[in-house]
């Protein structure tokens, strides 16, 4: 078996029946498949549909609940979620509709969301505010994988940070990194195609550097930049953990534990209404001569082109949309018997 | 001549004398005198009274205005800050003044800072938030001092990003992190003193790895963790250049170099009020748990402790402020030059 080209809409329509199936409303079900969809077209695999049989085990298990009894209340120009245990991209995705509005009215909206789960990639949502001519910075905690610096246990996520900006052309600004040398996603996906990763992301469980995507699974993920990352993954912690009312540190539950209970992640949004405070017409221009500006910077010895943040994921999400989603045979066959599980059929490959 | 050791309060007295002569309204002395002094009782002398003779050169020439004509605009819960080429702790202190009553009615305020200068450290307004048991996260850009990625220009500034989380008993959670792998105040700091910089702090102009502080101070910082630091370094140079009106890249202008005219650096603040969405002490009871599980951590080989962002610079603060504040001979001269030629004696050493 080998590789194989999919269609991006059978995909897509593949995961939205698995979800329904499951007992998700159909827009629910749209919302978490095209978070799955975009984050493989993007090249960021780690976070795509290599996710679905673990979500749908989880909904499955009634570890997450298909249709959240999601609760929201509004103080200001915050609001404050509890996202019933739902799947982390509903529950984001509506606290952000909420919140788009509230920025819209006082400027600036921010919202702390609790009791939710895992929420797919952070640059999902961005582009979603970017389209709304809005700025999202986003936040999220997650099951520990960072150590305290100094310390030989894991205790932080891998807490990404999140910032999208609109420009008048398209790609957007979207920075999306995790407070971790890597994002523990692809760690995970390494585990499942059994190849091994680079010295110096992780360590075992005794605080040794190690190749095994596995042993630095039950080990941790080493910070970006070392005390800084810790600091970052920290702040973050206490922003979408501590603040929101939500699990933190060992009391965010792991997906990936049968034994653990409700992951009750929590989340942190900003959403920016940019117009409230400055003409929409300059804020463009400002930023067409700041991109242009970076990307004409001197070019340093082995490199051909500057690139912003955003762009290279949108270049790849352009190509792969027109030519399909390549899958390799253990996600392909990890799917085809999670479809025949819920009464889906795998769609025909193109190849 | 050897390094003496001086009295806090009469350091302290001396900044904000020489402010005073300079023309800054009394309050406006204290708090550029405070940001000071309490950056060198915490051990950050790049950030400290070495800077005193550069804020009072451009004082004196006109380039920074003693006396400031700020405007605020408050649009919801947003306020837009003209800070008036005043100095930028000036600026920002009376921006927080401002921010933090939005914050009260709001949950959160947020304000936008452009036409202003170097504001000291970030920490230093993130301890006057949590004194009033609110949270403060601040941005900022400087003058040029990271490239992008795949450039061998600086464009970027070394973009701080902070954050001050409240806590029952002190210190406060501080986390102040630059996007560049040090602080370029290190690499001033270090040119003053004639010490050289550790290799990967720094390129110099043709983009090599230098330890010439003064090379490197031509060429540019490297971002943290590499392409990750550009993204973060670019976030915020969006937030506090773009969004702020204020000046972005290479055209936020340099304290240090003669020829050129008002900074026009931007500042972000983004306060939130704790209580309007959470009862005071469940936060300060989560704070707690919190910290104490992380300070719990089984410590890694080489270790001794392990200690939260924030608790190091309060101890080093704690243990200066009963001692003094010791001075190297190179920083005396400067300083007792200066007092001489604003009519200000400079004080006795205490050994």
């Amino acid at each position: 078996m080998s590789n194989q080209r999919y269609r991006v809409e059978n995909l897509q329509q593949f995961c939205a029946n698995v979800f329904v199936s499951l007992g998700l409303p159909s827009g629910d079900a749209d919302v978490a498949a095209n978070s799955l969809i975009r984050s493989e077209l993007e090249g960021a695999g780690s976070h795509g549909i290599s996710r679905l049989a673990i979500y749908s085990k989880r909904l499955r298990e009634g570890r997450i609940a298909s249709t959240p009894k999601m609760s929201m209340e509004t103080f200001g120009s915050v609001i404050k979620v509890d996202g019933g245990n739902g799947l982390g991209q509903v529950v984001a995705y509506h606290t952000l509709q909420a919140a788009m509005p509230l920025a819209k009215k006082y400027g600036l909206a921010g919202a702390f969301i609790k009791n939710s789960n895992h929420f797919g990639t952070a640059a999902y949502f961005c582009q979603i505010a970017c389209q709304e001519k809005m700025v999202l910075i986003a936040m999220t905690n997650s099951p520990p994988g960072i150590p305290p610096w100094g310390g030989k246990r894991a205790y932080f996520g891998t807490n990404p940070i999140a910032f999208g900006f609109p420009v008048r052309q398209e790609p957007p600004v979207i920075v999306d990194m995790s407070s971790s040398v890597v994002a523990r996603g692809k760690i995970i996906l390494a585990a499942k195609l059994g190849q091994s990763i680079p010295f110096g992301w992780a360590i075992d469980e005794e605080g040794r550097e190690t190749t095994d995507p596995s042993a630095a699974l039950r080990g941790a993920v080493l910070p970006l930049g070392g005390a800084k990352g810790y600091a970052l993954a920290m702040a973050i912690e206490v922003v979408c953990g501590v603040l929101s009312g939500a699990a933190f540190g060992p009391h965010v539950n792991n997906l990936y534990n049968d034994q653990d209970p409700a992951a009750n992640v929590g989340h942190f949004f900003l959403v920016l209404d940019i117009e409230k405070w400055m003409n929409l017409d300059d804020y463009f221009l400002r930023m067409d001569q700041f991109l242009q500006e970076v990307k004409e910077t001197p070019i340093a010895k082995d490199f051909e082109e500057i690139l912003y943040p955003g762009e290279r994921r949108y270049r790849t999400y352009l190509q792969n949309k027109t030519s399909g989603i390549d899958l390799s045979p253990e996600i392909q066959q990890e799917l085809e018997q999670l479809g025949a599980g819920c009464g889906v059929p795998w769609p025909a490959s193109v190849r």
